[in-house]
């Protein structure tokens, strides 16, 4: 006989999953219930929000209560009844993929593989997530089916292209979301919301079934409320694909939790304001490394004369919408599939030559290079994850905005966004850590560690 | 004291390089004699053959010199003493590195990764061998150097694009050469020259210091006068180098050459004559195959049907050629440095867009898949390695050249040729033995049973 008190609406929607995951197993709340308590918020808040594109509640209550017979049952997936919601550049089966078009109706036939994982997991897949045309941005101010609001302040953009999903979890509208990061794309929204991401090593889960932004830089992204969740959800989802040409075999698994803080070499860029980094935000991150006296270990400053932060995105953006050219053709042929401003983004690429697209290609084998030497000399960069908090969806969106979150992407590296803090403003705002490909573990449970130190108030959202 | 005979200018130049190691080793050949049989060898034979551009006998006996020395003082390297052919793409401290163009006389200061290996492991370093202009061609009838005749017959072609390197081992001028293979351009020469040949996993050998073709496929490849010496050489040059951005690191060492022939299942290609392979090819694979009733376990044909080899082919080539626009701008930028042929070779990429360099890359991750999946139901697949012999100098150039070997080279897997007879008209023809990603070692351990089985009478030059 269950004696404890129910749990409240908000404390459902605020919990993370590995809480939730303990709620369920203790049976304080059943699959059914919870996927109710999350369904009724999306109806009452999306429409403020916008972050839902589509979602079906049917859909969603049958896969609770096959949730709720399993853990009847005693046959218990990882994540069985956990709520989670997907960007809508993922196949589901039986449902369309917009990718953030206009008029791509026609339902896919297949899965994608980290759909198929969560629902081996027994997750309830709740809908799919608003993004920006393409992938192609970094704001969710979508021309055709809006703009999602940062769950903080209304007007104020979600950041992107994974906004609709950083939103959600942000909100208590989903306690987790998978979204795609090829330049930055989940972390982000994750650092303008005030939520945990992961970008993992590149070809660590498989991202076949994702709509290729660009293959060399794309990886499936991890959204939730504690670095713990995101270590779970690694585990769920992360192996060997053989389908996709990019996923990596690896001969052992990932480098396992095992570092030491104390002995951490951490490293630091030399002058955070001189590569861009708004003052609020450098305020922000050296209160946030005050509070780790130890965590960090030996300090050492790297250097990065030698990066070009405007060369190398507009090269990695140059992949991105080269290959899209291709992946988007069909789309591109309707009068009404694509903006005219993602017309005229793909109209640079156009432009471009193949020795172009080669000399871009090759600017991501020097960032390999610097990264693997980068990494003999420390164990993790740690750094804000964003130049600037959310903007109102009204001002100029700063060309900056992936400048510290590129860089990982274009080596192939993981890295970890915790919330630090909030601006004067009241937004919250990341802080990055960044580490050797294969080193996805470690991060992960330094940001624990970082994150427990840190003791951000949590970020409760403006719209709940 | 020393009774037995010496041994005959021609066996030493015959011999394998596992043969002269233990030669060396017992002393009944000193480095300084060996060189003095390779340079004297090449005095005489290199005016009709032009398959060496520079050579330094001064250097070549000075390195002789200090073999000596090390294998009098008992400091000996694996290879010490064995005088090795480098492909002019490589670069060697304080020469030029022509890479087949004109012009380009300016020494450089750094010895390629494989350069630097191979110092260390003692072996005496002969000199630079023609190629095909870029390396883009299999003809090694250079445009500024000349043509490199096949040593099987004046007049023919030695294939390309390590033309050269192939000639001087199958001639005798070398004992093993270093050269690239991006789409073919090691096995092919090896085919119509009759020796032995790998082209790594891509990324297992690093391409550091050599001039670039095409990142993704480039490979550092070998040749040499048996499978064994192959399977030495790979272990003297193989291994992670953090300052190639292609280079792999493997978690284990290579899969161990640990195949049983007797249980392997080894794949067909339904219809040679259907992908363009010469009816006299067809009848020398069979044949060879004929004397393997066991070596190749169980026999499954594997379907080539969706692989379009004229596709395949162009986008490798598209990738080769986009990359050399940038390689050689400034070679492009002169009027004497590269010929009419090869400024309208890149040209067809000056035309292509970043768009068709995309899709090109896509047509990679295609194959990629391919082969994974054909390695899922095959151990090792088997094929001749060229649809046609060597062929005159002055006669067309056959398009399907490296139809047959591309396909290892855009899924990054290893590839091995031996020699597996004559054509009617006494040219010597190969067989390729295509693995999976990192089976190299039993590749090779498979070539060299093979190999035994096979016993193709030794393919003597015609020119010796």
């Amino acid at each position: 006989m269950n004696v404890q008190p129910p749990i409240s609406e908000l404390d459902l929607r605020r919990a993370t999953m590995c809480q939730l995951l303990h709620w369920l197993a203790v049976e304080r709340v059943q699959p059914q219930a919870l996927a109710e308590t999350y369904l009724e918020a999306i109806e009452r808040l999306n429409p403020q929000l916008n972050a839902y594109l589509g979602l079906s509640s049917t859909m969603l209550q049958e896969q609770a209560l096959a949730a709720q017979h399993r853990r009847r049952d005693g046959v218990i997936g990882r994540l069985d009844g956990i709520p989670i919601a997907l960007k809508d550049n993922f196949d589901v089966a039986g449902w369309p993929t917009s990718a953030g078009l206009a008029g791509r109706q026609k339902p896919v036939s297949d899965d994608a593989h980290v759909v198929s994982r969560l629902r081996a997991s027994g997750a309830v897949l709740i809908g799919k997530t608003n993004m920006d045309e393409g992938a192609l941005g970094a704001v969710t101010d979508n021309p055709h089916f809006g703009a999602t609001h940062n769950p903080h302040r209304h007007g104020y953009t979600a950041g992107g292209s994974s906004g609709g999903a950083a939103a959600a979890v942000a909100a208590g509208l989903a306690v987790a979301a998978v979204g795609s990061d090829s330049l930055g794309s989940i972390r982000i929204p994750a650092s303008y919301c005030g939520v945990y991401a992961l970008k993992p090593t590149h070809g660590e889960i498989s991202a076949r079934g994702m709509v290729p932004a660009a293959r060399r830089l794309d990886t499936v992204g991890l959204i939730a409320r504690s670095a713990d969740d995101l270590t779970v959800l690694l585990q769920v989802l992360a192996g060997y694909d053989a389908d996709d040409a990019r996923s990596r075999r690896r001969r052992v698994a990932l480098s396992p939790p095992d570092w030491e803080p104390g002995r951490l070499r951490a490293g630091f860029l030399p002058d955070l304001r001189a590569v861009g980094v708004h003052q609020d935000v450098v305020d922000v991150f050296e209160a946030a490394l005050a509070k780790w006296p130890r965590e960090l270990g030996e300090r050492r400053t790297v250097d990065f004369a030698d990066w070009d932060f405007a060369r190398t995105r507009r090269a990695g953006l140059l992949l991105m919408e080269a290959e899209m050219l291709g992946t988007f053709a069909s789309d591109l042929a309707t009068d009404d599939h694509v903006s005219e401003h993602f017309r005229r983004l793909l109209g640079y690429a156009a432009g471009k030559s193949a020795a172009d697209y080669a000399a871009a290609d090759r600017v991501l084998d020097a960032a390999t290079l610097k990264m693997r030497r980068l990494f003999a000399q420390i164990d993790v960069l740690v750094l804000p994850t964003t130049p600037q908090g959310a903007f109102p969806l009204d001002a100029a969106v700063p060309d900056s905005q992936a400048d510290l979150t590129s860089f990982a992407s274009l080596a192939g590296c993981p890295a970890v966004n915790i919330p630090m803090g909030y601006l004067p403003d009241g937004m919250p705002i990341g802080l990055q850590l960044v580490g050797a490909r294969g080193s996805d573990l470690r991060l992960l449970e330094l940001a624990s560690v970082c994150a427990a130190t840190l003791d951000v108030e949590p970020a409760y959202p403006a719209i709940r």
